[in-house]
């Protein structure tokens, strides 16, 4: 059973679009501001805003406010759920190839 | 710049349904066929069927039928493509802090 599975659904939805991921890729080379992130994009502020506040919701980044700009930063730890999701499912999978390996060895000893 | 987005958009939208990952953990274990993997969501076969599309679509999982019987089985490679992506952020942040540490190094030995 997953421990957080709302938590999950939002950062794999997040993850699904590729502005997003763009602004976690650059968010990864340090803290930026809104005006600063959006640059790159062709893409009307308030749209750009939508990605930012799901990016934020999904708990991906976090942002904070100081005079008139909004300065937005990856949260790491949020990525340590999909990398620890993502370890257990090669956990199964390495586990059942054990398994075969043991059948195959006990197999070939009886021979 | 990512490679093939199209196919992360979708691996990252398969993945963030419950219903999909359970299925994508019950194939870690081992193929299955449609009705033994349906068996414990309490789900119509055609709303089923519909998360198995997904998958399929994503590339997380294949399927073939033999006789009536349709069998999954996961797309181990498409999970490199999620894990690379996330590999590749974490090289961003922690060549950041290579950086930092350097400056700090550096800052601290001129004084």
């Amino acid at each position: 059973m997953e421990k957080h599975p709302e938590t999950l659904n939002g950062i794999f939805q997040a993850l699904a679009d590729p502005t997003r991921r763009a602004v976690i890729a650059r968010l990864g080379k340090g803290p930026a501001s809104i005006s600063d992130l959006a640059k790159p994009f062709d893409m009307a502020l308030p749209s750009f805003m939508k990605h930012i506040h799901f990016l934020e919701d999904s708990g991906l980044i976090r942002t904070h406010k100081e005079g008139r700009v909004r300065t937005c930063a990856l949260e790491k730890k949020s990525f340590a759920s999909v990398e620890s999701w993502l370890s257990a499912q090669r956990a199964l999978w390495e586990a059942r190839t054990d398994r075969l390996e043991q059948f195959v060895t006990a197999a070939s000893s009886k021979e």
